[in-house]
C-alpha cells in the first residue's frame, strides 16, 4: 500500500467508526442474536450463548422440529424470554424471514455445510452481523463471494474456528508472539477424527452416533448430511481446524500469505468397510456405495514468507483424535 | 507379465542358480570381505563384521592415514589376521586396486555420498559383491547406472538401509503381513535428525562432533563433505531411512510401485543461525554462506495400490531425533 493510499484508507476507517451504527455492545445494552440451525451442534453453541447476561437470544430457526423443540425448551430452561421460532413448518426459506425481524444484531450459522454461504451472504446484505461455524464454502466461489459481500456491505463476519481458541493453541500463539520458537520454519496440523459413527446412524433423534449404517434421508443429524461429502468429494475437505491455529502463528494476511498448495489423496476404504463390518455383511445398500474421499489428504502449503504446512485430513479410518500440531522453529 | 514371459523368466532364474559361481557361505568357508571408507561409520560397520567367525576382513581402504590406522588397529584387537591396506598414499583410486585383490567375495562401501555409485558399479563390473552404505548414488542416473550395472552383471548389490532391520521396524513389518493394521492405507516416515553438530566441526580428528563451524576442507569426517549437500543441493536428500521401512510395509517392485511424488522445502535458517550462535558473530566464513537445503523438507508419495507416503526431511533444526514412522491402515 502506498503512503497515500494508506493515509485515505485510515481516513476511511476513523469514518467507519464515527458511523451511527454503533454496536450493541458499545451502546451498553444485550446483543440480539438469532441461530439457524439448532441442530447438534447449534446447541453447543446455543448453551453457552444462555449462560451470558450480556447476550438474548431473540430469533431460533431450523426446519427439524424435534431441534427447534429442543433449543426452545433450553432457552425456557435457563429462565430466558422465549426467542422467535422460525422453520417449524419445514419451510427451507424460514431463515430469511428471521433476517427480517427487527432489531437483530447477529446471527449464529449452524446449519449443513452447503447452506453457510447463502446464509451468510443474505445476512450481511440484512445488515446482520454473522458467525458462521466451519466451513465457510463450499467452491472457491462462494468463498470470493463471501468475502466480496463483507467488503461491500461491511457487514462484521466470523468464521467460527472454535481450534483457534483451544487453551493449548492460544498457549502457543503467545509462545510464538514472545518469539519462543525462533523464526518459524515449518508447522503441522490438520483434522484427524474418527468420524464414522457420526457419518451413519439409524436415523433415531435420540440416536445420532452409532447406531446403524444409514445416511443421507434415512439418517439423522449429520448422517443426513456429511455423509455425502464423503460420496461424491475427494479433498481437504475440512480444513480451518488444522489451517486456522496454523495461518495465526504465521500472520497470514498480515505480513504473510499462502503461496502454494499441493494435495494427495489415498483410497478410501474406511466407510466401505465399516457399514459392511457394522451391518454384518454386503446387502445394505450402504455397503454397495462407491465413496469418493480418500481416506488420508495430505496437503502442503508454501507461505510467502518461507513456511512450509502440512495438514491432514483423516476422518474415516479408526484412530485416536488428534489434530496433530506442530510449530518448529529455529 | 505374461504366462510365457513368466515361464521364460523363471526359467533363467533356474539357470542362474545352477551356476558354478556357488556363493562361499553356500561352501561352507569364511565370507572375505574388504571394505572401502574406514571412516566414523566405516568402523561402526567393521566392529560388527570382526565379531562374525564367518567373515575374514581381507582389505581395507581409506585415503585418511589416520581413519586407516584405527581400522588396522580394531582387527588386531580382535585377533584377526592383518587386512592389506590401501589408500595410506592418499591416493584417490586405491580402491580400484582393493577391487583387484584375488580372491574377494564382497565389498563393504562406506565412503562419502558421491562415491557410492562409480565404487559399487566398479565393484559389480569386476563380480565383487556390493554392500552400499545409502544413499545408492546423488542423480537420477546414478541410480539407473547402479541397477542396470546390477542387471547386466548379475553381481549381488545391497542398498545397507540400517533401518529396515530395526527390531521395531521389523515387529511392525510382521504385524503388517499378519493383516493387524487391515489393509494399508497411508504411511510415513522420514529423517528427523539434528545433524547440526555432525555438519560442522573444528576439523580435528579427535573432536569429529560439535567442535566448532568448519566444513569442507577445513572439516573433519562428515563435515569435510556432506555439508557441502546443505550449501548446493535443494530437496530430500536422504530419503531411505524412512522410505526404505516404508516400501517394504506396502510391498514396493512386489505388486506395488509408486506412480505420484511432491516435494515442498522450508526456507533455510537452521546451519546459518547455528554458525553464528555457535561462532559468537558473523565473522566466519561459515556465517556468510548461503545454505540451500530447505529446512524442512516434506514429500508426499502416492502408490499404484493407492496408498499415500509422507516423508519428512529436517536436519538442520534444533528437535530431538525421530524418524517418525507411522503404519495406518483399515
Amino acid at each position: 500500500m502506498k503512503r497515500r493510499e494508506f493515509i485515505l484508507a485510515g481516513a476511511a476507517l476513523a469514518a467507519t467508526s464515527l458511523l451511527p451504527e454503533t454496536p450493541a455492545w458499545a451502546r451498553g445494552r444485550k446483543v440480539r442474536l438469532g441461530m439457524i440451525g439448532t441442530g447438534m451442534r447449534g446447541q453447543v453453541l446455543l448453551k453457552e450463548l444462555l449462560r451470558r447476561d450480556d447476550v438474548d437470544m431473540v430469533a431460533l430457526c431450523d426446519i427439524e422440529p424435534v431441534m427447534l423443540g429442543r433449543a426452545t425448551a433450553m432457552a425456557a430452561k435457563a429462565g430466558k424470554p422465549a426467542p422467535r421460532t422460525y422453520g417449524a413448518d419445514g419451510d427451507a426459506n424460514a431463515w430469511k424471514r428471521l433476517l427480517e425481524q427487527r432489531g437483530l444484531d447477529g446471527v449464529i450459522i449452524a446449519t449443513p455445510w452447503e447452506l453457510h454461504a447463502p446464509m451468510a451472504i443474505a445476512a450481511m446484505q440484512a445488515k446482520v452481523a454473522v458467525g458462521c461455524e466451519v466451513v465457510a464454502g463450499i467452491t472457491l466461489q462462494d468463498h470470493w463471494d463471501v468475502l466480496n459481500t463483507q467488503l461491500q456491505t461491511g457487514t462484521p463476519y466470523m468464521l467460527l474456528e472454535n481450534v483457534c481458541y483451544r487453551r493449548d493453541v492460544m498457549a502457543v500463539l503467545q509462545m510464538v508472539r514472545a518469539g519462543l520458537f525462533g523464526e518459524l520454519v515449518h508447522l503441522q496440523g490438520g483434522y484427524q477424527h474418527d468420524l464414522r459413527a457420526v457419518k451413519f446412524n439409524d436415523g433415531n433423534p435420540d440416536h445420532p452416533y452409532g447406531s446403524g449404517v444409514e445416511f443421507g434421508p434415512k439418517g439423522w443429524s449429520e448422517a443426513r448430511w456429511r455423509t455425502e461429502h464423503s460420496v461424491t468429494r475427494n479433498g481437504e475437505l475440512y480444513p480451518s481446524h488444522g489451517i486456522g491455529p496454523c495461518a495465526m502463528y504465521t500472520g497470514i494476511n498480515r505480513g504473510n500469505r499462502f503461496t502454494h498448495i499441493n494435495a494427495f489423496a489415498s483410497k478410501a476404504r474406511g466407510l466401505h468397510e465399516y457399514t459392511v463390518a457394522k451391518s454384518g455383511g454386503t446387502t445394505h445398500p450402504s455397503t454397495r456405495v462407491q465413496f469418493k474421499l480418500g481416506d488420508i489428504v495430505t496437503t502442503t502449503l508454501a507461505c510467502a514468507n518461507g513456511e512450509t504446512i502440512l495438514l491432514q485430513h483423516d476422518t474415516s479410518l479408526p484412530r485416536p483424535y488428534s489434530l496433530g500440531f506442530r510449530v518448529q522453529g529455529t
